[in-house]
């Protein structure tokens, strides 16, 4: 006994020789009344001060562990526990569908394996070797000097007030008339998208949105019960006639659409588009969630106001904000813009799930925005994505034989490959010579897609993506062979 | 114009021009193709240096607001927001039933309202005063240097590993034993409980519970369209006969327990009641959701396992965790440990809500306490909250003429009053005397409890402590007079 005390360098060793004693006492090894060894013999035994062990016995003492007799010694305290009758059940058969459905549909574990080592144009999250760690590391230290003590403690189910004024004026500048909207601050856009969707009446089950469209948001729309119907996409955004049609011949509970960087095919909604989008909306009284993601990173062109803005004084637009995909994922807040009435009801629901988003992340998160270092970021990153970008446009272009490539920016292309073409032949290929990508079947509202397939490319090297593109094109060229 | 120009301190100030000019372009103050300032014309106007103006210019430019002609200046771009038709909805109309009883439930707001300066035994959340600052930054300080990129970048929607880890061993040192047990960390109880509440099929609507118990808990299984049952309380927890007979005469989904500084009595079930209470729910096959709600906060008195301990190698007690009520309200982490298959769906789940908790939270909070510095700030706490608890029963006693008061430690006590004495009469003269605290009743799952009520009195000081119970047992008497 006593020999297999293997004490780690970096953590007080009293509380270590206390959680020793603690677990041979939970596990029944040392017996109730038995006799612990003298403080000085368990030093000796153990190798560590007297000292050291004096205060863990005390501690064990004050957690009714132990008792001390005068004269006697320390010795286990028979409160020791009793495992009582239990019994075993199937947890699978006390789930439900949705349940069911969440695991089924979970991208991560049923979706493209990879291993260490390979080329993965699979994530579309930003390059960590961009994080800019000593602006955040201050922006953590100007904060909780102000005002640490509140960083800490509860907030508000809306938001941290300092970011939530800092991204009103933020969406202000993009062109938004603030009357009669309210924000909500969210852990990320799936809290954000999620929250809206299951408070929304599901009179109309079908939702309208974009066809391929963000896998993520088709998954919630399904487990709360909506179906979505996508639209089919043009150079340009959403084919306008075949929205009209679908318009005309259907009830839709509400829109979900990505204007900006349409994930996954890259696109960015002409200005003109936007309007006549807004417009046929309107005409069919459908109100319409906007995805903002990604709507920072453009490498050229003019500016182009979110829908939310040109919808000027009307409500029915609901904006969903993040700076996930550009500044820090690892760090979940987003933002809901909408009419107020609807953000009084989301309020509710955020309190009754998470009570509010973390108040250390949202405060550190608007000082490193309140000091200007997203500026600076957003600079520099838009300068070595905007590089990525083009070596994979120009590498698609010359080594892989494809239909139809789209991305005005962003973090990703879509590539259209012939018809006859199967993505996920390809990637079986590929994934044998070290390459995987992911197959564009999943964005598809309607199992359509087989022949395409998304390139993320922030987090791939300049030697990788040639190489990856390489090798993807040259399986490509095989698979056409075998048609 | 241009006069309007403020600058705060402690912003980039080219940001702030550039700002103020989108503000004006996006407002359509500045029309399109109208001439902008001369960089030095401007940089007199706002009084700022031309080197700012030059910086605020190229900024604009590179997001397509503004352009230049050489030669000739800057001029706004022809892409400003036109406003389109929209349409105005009423929201409230498009929310289903779910969304309207959260925010009927809203306790924030619809509960009890008070203003500053009154004396509040409502909170049962920590004393700011006590957080642990230094050791805090220290721990955020030594977890940035060892891996800042990964803490800023997209985690596993289980967990962040070593705090997995960590409390893994934590909760073995509690006495559980893990085989075949799994982690999940979750934003809070809250998400915890609503996460398990929503993946549990409900071929029986009915609960078990406590009654009185948690009100958020209550609340999240209405919303999940579950009915608690309550079950009386006697002072060593949940009443046995009574329980008995329940369960002999309905069938229910599962139980929801809070055995140690049950919330609102403050009771802790003894540990021969825990045994108890386990072989009746194994007998009729009911799996048990145990809130391990301010466990630690133990005075005195000897160790009391949790209720998961006690279940060995059983897989029917799920067990929530969180240090939110001791530790940091403001950084959201809990967890939940359960069976490995219930976890698997739960991950699933977690990561079509929230993604997964923030990692920088999870690291810096394991940091904290791979430090010891929980154990330290726990033994500080302690003595500060046992002392406030002493008065606080002390107060109770001399000026309360109560009929029970229950509350074995924690932050809070619950006093029940005469039957005929209605703690929402008392609360309404206690708030014109300025005291407030929480009437009973919203506890209660029957609507009984209208004698009762519970005083939180962590963030009180002993000075307004002693003033307020004071006054809240004269109004209790002044109401005795009335009846």
């Amino acid at each position: 006994m006593f020999t297999d005390f293997r004490p780690v360098d970096d953590r007080p060793v009293y509380i270590q020789v206390k959680e020793y004693l603690k677990r041979m006492i939970t596990k029944g090894i040392l017996q109730a009344d038995q006799k612990l060894p003298s403080t000085r013999e368990l030093s000796t035994l153990l190798h560590v001060s007297r000292n050291t062990v004096i205060t863990a016995y005390a501690d064990l003492e004050e957690e009714g562990l132990i008792y001390t007799v005068k004269g006697k010694g320390s010795f286990v305290s028979r409160s020791k526990i009793v495992t009582t009758s239990s019994y075993r059940l199937d947890w699978r058969q006390k789930i439900n569908d949705k349940a069911r459905m969440a695991e089924e549909m979970d991208l991560m574990k049923h979706g493209i394996r990879w291993e260490k080592g390979m080329i993965s144009f699979t994530s579309i999250a930003p390059d960590e070797k961009l994080f800019d760690l000593s602006n955040f590391k201050r922006a953590f230290l100007d904060r909780i000097s102000i005002e640490g003590e509140i960083l800490l403690n509860y907030g508000y189910a809306k938001g941290y007030k300092p970011l939530m004024e800092y991204l009103l004026r933020y969406m202000e500048n993009k062109g938004v008339d603030l009357t009669g909207k309210d924000i909500l601050i969210t852990n990320g856009f799936t809290e954000g998208f999620d929250m809206i969707v299951s408070a929304l009446s599901r009179e109309n089950a079908s939702v309208i949105c974009e066809n391929p469209t963000h896998h993520t948001a088709m998954k919630i729309l399904r487990l709360n019960g909506f179906e979505p119907v996508g639209i089919e996409m043009e150079q340009d955004g959403i084919h306008l006639e075949k929205l009209r049609r679908a318009l005309s011949e259907q009830l839709f509970c509400f829109a979900y659409l990505i204007p900006s960087y349409h994930n996954p095919t890259g696109i960015v909604m002409s200005p003109e588009k936007r309007m006549a989008v807004l417009n046929l909306f309107a005409k069919y009284q459908v109100p319409i969630i906007e995805d903002g993601f990604n709507e920072e990173l453009r490498y050229s062109g003019s500016h182009v106001a979110p829908l939310i803005a040109c919808a000027g004084k009307g409500n029915s637009v609901i904006y969903l904000g993040s700076f996930s995909k550009i500044l820090f994922p690892g760090i979940r807040v987003g933002w809901i813009l909408a009419d107020k009435d609807l953000i009084d009801y989301l309020e509710s629901i955020k309190r009754a799930r998470t009570i509010h988003t973390s108040t250390l992340d949202q405060a550190v998160l608007y000082q490193y925005l309140h000091n200007g270092n997203f500026e600076k970021y957003l600079k520099k990153a838009r300068s070595v994505y905007k590089r990525k970008y083009e070596l994979a446009v120009r590498c698609c272009k010359e080594f892989i034989p494809l239909k139809r490539m789209t991305g005005d920016g962003g973090l990703h292309l879509f590539i259209e490959l012939e018809e006859n073409i199967h993505a996920r032949e390809v990637l079986k290929d590929c994934y044998s010579k070290g390459v995987v990508f992911t197959p564009g079947d999943i964005f598809f509202t309607d199992q359509g897609g087989h022949h395409t397939l998304r390139l993320g490319f922030s987090r791939v090297s300049d030697e990788e993506m040639v190489k990856g593109i390489k090798l993807i094109g040259e399986s490509v060229k095989k698979c056409m062979r075998e048609v």
